[in-house]
């Protein structure tokens, strides 16, 4: 399908929060024309002035593909309007679940027209103010097209997918959502799970918080408004996974005296962790991670990042950590195995 | 305390795996000899090529400084084999657990020349192989002294930790076991929960999997034989943490069709996360992701740096991914929200 999908111009995106507001300004970084409409005027304007596109009423019959990228209780009513108002469009949603949907649309008119999609990506800020227009590259982009859509359809959907920069991937409806369940949304409620803990840790023990607490919880961070949605129309599959959660953790608060149970719960955990499908495509385990001061002051960074290339070493991965008491940050670059030693030499005198 | 710490030159390192190795390594950095012993003497050997100290035997009078480094089943004796035979000498461990330490030692002979410490630093690799002198880089080490301890004793052990670029705090041993209990123990027990679930999840569902299931996961993947040991050291405190966890969970299954309760669960998550003192001394929410893209071609970083760099950006957080599809890696960029802009012109034009 992907030699050659659809022209898709103009595009109307409906709802121009984060998500609509930067798929608009990724869209017109590649010239497809753009129209915006927001409940809020307000919203639709400012993602205008962000380069999303034009607020203005198009031509309905020249309209290619309409967005509905609205709070997750709109959708259904827009996406009927929608189907009604542009007979040429096909029309898709961003909502991150897909049957409860497919249920409430089910007797709606021109249905055909209609193709579920999920942009896999989001930030903690809402509101066009933040959009821009790389939010979905590297991301991934589920369709879930249905057995009646004609495939011009659903090849206008892939194409929005594609041109933002996401990777496009296709599901049915009930897929899509065991597997959101599965490594999304029981994740979140891992993450707030353990988060929750926190709010009754001494202060003093907090300062000795590394970085293994702060993954484990970063995502707890998440917009509870919008997260009580995604619960509330995935809850079966939800409610599954948190039962089997359960299961396990009653094993393990019975097993805690017998070391062999625990390294048994360890190693599952290990084994879960081992499927992710790398993204960097190497083991983890294969890297090394190394640590240089970095002053805070301009062009550190860059001076830095010179000094280990001209050493030919390849960097797999890099973060930073700042210390706060001090005016300092560190850069954490993770290198394989069979190059740490080379870095090592490079960064020596570094700093100092 | 910080301004005279005193000279502890020179320090025996029993145990040259990767933990002591990389103290060794660090404290031959600041020109401190390094004395290294391990059960295996191919361990020292190699700790010793990789610049962590001479293999030798020193005079026991000269030690002022033992580190018990090896494995925890074998501190209780080491610690008191040490006390016996180098009577000038500060002895400290490198152990997670300290209150139950503490209790196997009781009684022993010249306990007032021990004081524990935990420096918490450690990588998915074990051995000497991939020890370096950065590992306590900016880390947290934890001393514990008690009230028997002279301030001599309890001074080396300090100076040990921030010769190594460790940050050092000081907590008796009841509060250090609960603090890593709430804040290392049970996030790494849930990690494991979590990740556990993977283990019966369809292929096709984990190419849905994204940035988060990654973070919630990561450290499900630590040494399965050492977080045993681990637990069974601090099993009482866990156990607490864990039966809280349960009621919360079983609140949370109970509840799961009340959008309210739904609402005030993830609340308390984000109440909890929000109380995790900052590293980069910023609020994450005052960042904005910004990615760009890398061809993996050498010199890409770096001119990407110095690009962002004349712009006159002000870098808080950046990361790498790469598309195993494609030849080509992601470098998220994160930035304060006032600085989004002008990264974005910066890097308009770059990769195209």
């Amino acid at each position: 399908m992907n030699e050659s999908l659809p022209e898709i111009s103009p595009v109307l995106i409906v709802g121009a929060g984060l998500i609509g507001a930067s798929i608009g300004c990724a869209l017109r970084a590649k010239d497809i024309e753009v129209y915006l409409q927001d409940v809020n005027p307000k919203h639709a304007e400012l993602a205008s002035e962000r380069g999303a596109g034009v607020v203005a009423e198009p031509s309905p019959d020249e309209i290619k593909l309409v967005v509905i990228a609205t709070p997750p209780a709109d959708i259904v009513w827009q996406v009927q309007v929608a189907l009604e108002k542009y007979p040429n469009a096909a029309v898709t949603d961003t909502g991150s679940i897909k049957a409860s949907l497919a249920r409430d649309l089910s007797g709606a008119k021109h249905l055909d027209r209609y193709v579920g999609s999920h942009p896999m990506a989001g930030s903690a800020h809402s509101g066009p103010m933040t959009a821009g227009p790389e939010l979905f590259a590297d991301r991934i982009w589920v369709v879930t097209p249905s057995y009646d859509n004609p495939d011009w359809v659903v090849r206008r959907v892939l194409k929005l997918g594609q041109s933002t920069g996401a990777r496009t991937i296709v599901r049915d409806v009930a897929q899509h959502d065991r597997a959101v369940a599965e490594i999304s949304h029981l994740p979140q409620l891992m993450a707030s799970l353990t988060a929750a803990q926190l709010t009754d840790v001494p202060d003093e023990d907090l300062q000795l918080a590394g970085q293994g607490v702060r993954d484990v919880t970063r995502i707890a961070a998440s917009d509870s408004a919008m997260w009580r949605q995604i619960v509330a129309g995935n809850k079966e599959l939800i409610r599954a996974q948190l039962v089997n959660v359960r299961r396990d953790l009653e094993e393990l608060i019975a097993s805690l005296d017998d070391p062999q149970a625990v390294t048994q719960f360890l190693e599952k955990g290990r084994a879960g962790r081992g499927r992710l499908p790398s993204r960097a495509g190497k083991d983890p385990s294969e890297l090394v991670s190394i640590t240089a001061e970095v002053p805070d002051e301009p062009g550190a960074l860059a001076k830095l990042f010179d000094l280990i290339d001209e050493a030919g070493v390849n960097i797999e991965d890099v973060s930073i950590e700042h210390d706060p008491s001090r005016s300092i940050g560190y850069l954490q670059i993770q290198v394989s195995v069979s190059q740490a030693d080379q870095l090592r030499s490079a960064l020596k005198g570094w700093g100092r």
